[in-house]
């Protein structure tokens, strides 16, 4: 058995190998029908097409007049065109009055246009007296009139496969006419604690012992990324009590074990999880921190075994968990975290054949956006995250950057 | 009172006019306890300290043998160290055994430094062999060594007031035996729809009737912000519902009402918010979409009068709501939008004397980030926010951007 942990060592993987090894065969989650009103931050299933046209009746673009737009062709500051005024169509009601040549009604934006008009003159181009209406500027066929359909027509794609719905989604969903839509599953992450120094967060540790929190920051993660975390608590370093909680993990979409993945002496997880039928897509990643990352897959169900140090299990998170939640909701985007340029403040060096996530923090400055690296010594610096806005990603394949050179950070998933 | 309305449009405000006006003047939400792992989102009152060391005793950074760092100082390849085995310290123990000159202990990362030794030689510097370790690299005293309030030191501030509670912040704070912080309370935001056109999204309009949409949208970007959205429902245009709807909406820390802001004839939300004693802050914006837009300060309590126009109604949001909610919270960004860079696409003209805030899509190029501007006219397109990523500013006093011009891209909020 220790075969497998020594195995996993020698063929650590590169990111971007293990990415296409793994998202291909992950599973989509079903879709679930939700209230539009509730669906906010959920992904898409299917594209979602419009039930009504929106606007569903032409209506006023603008206050003021609805006329025939041909009694004003020739009229102007000195020549008004001089129409009678029949009447009043105002927000909310169906007009009873028409419009013939010669004549015209007063209406509010967004009024229904009446019968017989069909262009609106605005309140500051006209003028009104003794029952008629003085036009001093020509208006053409539908102009200010939003006619019916112009925003969306029925059936057209308002919201396409694999979006995500925001605020502006909701509104104009509802304004479709779209009331429940069908979006993804979200998928359901065991999160296990594993490690004998373990104690719950409630709990005071003794000299040796550490507090649990690993989990908590692993659950708000799987949350902000779509997922629904279950803590399914601490599990100390013993054979039998991680291959219970294994099978236990296994029922959920996705498995997240933190901790016990190093090729130290009580690092079970590796041939716990191959006993219940778990494939090794990577043991070891050559990114750091996080590169005691395993990736596994029992069936088609992912199995992820992150590194105990806070900062090694983030990276790696975002590494590779993230883009499996996203892939298996069907998202768009993979790894919807902004990037923007900044100027690296000083020199950072990085080992070749490794991708390196340096943090860094972002100041503003006359020349743009300056990203300060923090400290990077010690992956237990959890500090280091709390302080950085972001990560800078150094390739395999480039020995660090420069002072003042241009660099890519990647923003933290970021919660208001 | 018809003065009130006509008032308000006399004097529009710009929008750094209205917020220096507005912002200094709210009042600060009052704190309140959460357990720190449901605290993701929420804004730090006050500076919050650790409560212990983190770590909290002097453990290995590696595999590897616990030693005296002097009994290695001599040693090479060629002239190892030899050092006699005394025991093991294991992760989550206390370790009994104690290291003297000579000696040396087996030690995984995490343990707990054995009593005497102040040094770890890692692995694959030694080899063990007959109840002996050989050492073949010097170690420093402390090398390999995490200690205790390393990362962290009790009394430390790992969360500075103002700060957002990210997933790493939930980690180092359980880290740091912090169990419960202290929040801003989440400002409750009355949300109303007005307007005699609208019914409730669950009806069918008939020509001439809208679909309420907006409130749901407006609620959504609430609670993005950090605020408690609490719709109290559609009311039509009419004096006595509206001043009756306006005395409920002050029961909570922000009022929210969309629609109801021109100067047509059935508009008196302006009106009868003076009539409660609200003053006026701005009637109007310099601002487009958005212009009218109106804020009230009833006491130290905001109501905002946002546009019915859905894409009107969302930019107001973001330009005067969202940075009044952070200002409540406490939070350090009172936006906290990404900004990105980008090529503008295309030419874009813009009125001398309006904010305009262009919607834009972004697509990757050889370039880098091109914007793409989506179809600005009618601001009842809502259907251009849902294909743009961020908005482009084009402050007052520019005429416009033109084509491959670089422009800063304000990001939608993201939610996941």
């Amino acid at each position: 058995m220790s075969s497998v942990r020594m195995k996993g060592f020698r063929e650590r993987k590169t990111l971007k190998e293990v990415l296409e090894c793994l998202l291909p065969v992950l599973p989509r989650m079903p879709p679930e029908k939700v209230p539009t009103v509730s669906a906010l931050g959920r992904v898409a299933y299917g594209d979602i097409r419009a039930e009504r046209d929106v606007p569903h009746f032409d209506r006023a673009a603008m206050d003021g007049y609805a006329v025939v737009a041909e009694d004003t062709f020739k009229c102007s500051q000195e020549n008004p065109a001089r129409l009678r005024l029949v009447g009043e169509c105002v927000v909310g009601k169906t007009p009873e009055v028409e419009v013939r040549r010669g004549e015209a009604a007063q209406i509010s934006t967004g009024a229904p246009m009446p019968r017989g008009a069909d262009a609106v003159v605005m309140l500051e181009y006209a003028s009104l007296g003794e029952g008629y209406v003085h036009v001093y500027r020509p208006v053409a066929p539908l102009q200010n009139v939003s006619c019916r359909g112009e925003d969306v027509k029925a059936g057209d794609v308002v919201v396409a496969e694999g979006d995500v719905i925001r605020p502006q989604e909701i509104g104009l969903l509802l304004q479709c006419g779209v009331r429940e839509i069908s979006v993804a599953a979200k998928p359901r992450a065991a999160i296990v604690s594993t490690g004998s120094e373990l104690v719950e967060a409630g709990e005071e540790p003794d000299v040796g012992q550490v507090v649990a929190s690993n989990e908590y920051m692993l659950a708000a993660l799987t949350r902000i990324y779509g997922g629904r975390p279950v803590y399914l608590g601490v599990v100390p370093d013993e054979r039998d009590a991680l291959r219970a909680i294994a099978d236990k993990a296994l029922n959920f979409d996705l498995a997240i074990f933190s901790g016990g993945t190093s090729v130290g002496k009580y690092d079970y997880m590796p041939e716990v999880v191959a006993e219940v039928g778990g494939r090794v897509i990577a043991h070891g990643l050559t990114i750091r921190p996080g590169g005691p990352t395993a990736v596994f897959l029992v069936g088609r169900k992912p199995v992820f075994c992150l590194p105990g140090f806070p900062v090694a299990a983030l990276v790696a998170f975002e590494s590779v968990v993230a883009p499996s939640i996203r892939k298996m909701l069907g998202a768009k985007k993979l790894d919807p975290r902004p990037v923007v340029e900044a100027i690296l403040a000083r020199r950072v060096p990085s080992t070749l054949g490794k991708l390196d996530f340096l943090r860094v923090k972002l100041e503003e400055s006359k020349e743009g956006l300056v990203a300060i690296p923090l400290r990077t010594t010690g992956s237990g610096i959890l500090s280091s995250m709390t302080r950085a806005d972001g990560v800078v990603e150094i390739p395999e394949d480039v020995e660090g950057f420069g002072e003042g050179e241009r660099v890519k950070v990647k923003l933290f998933p970021h919660v208001f």
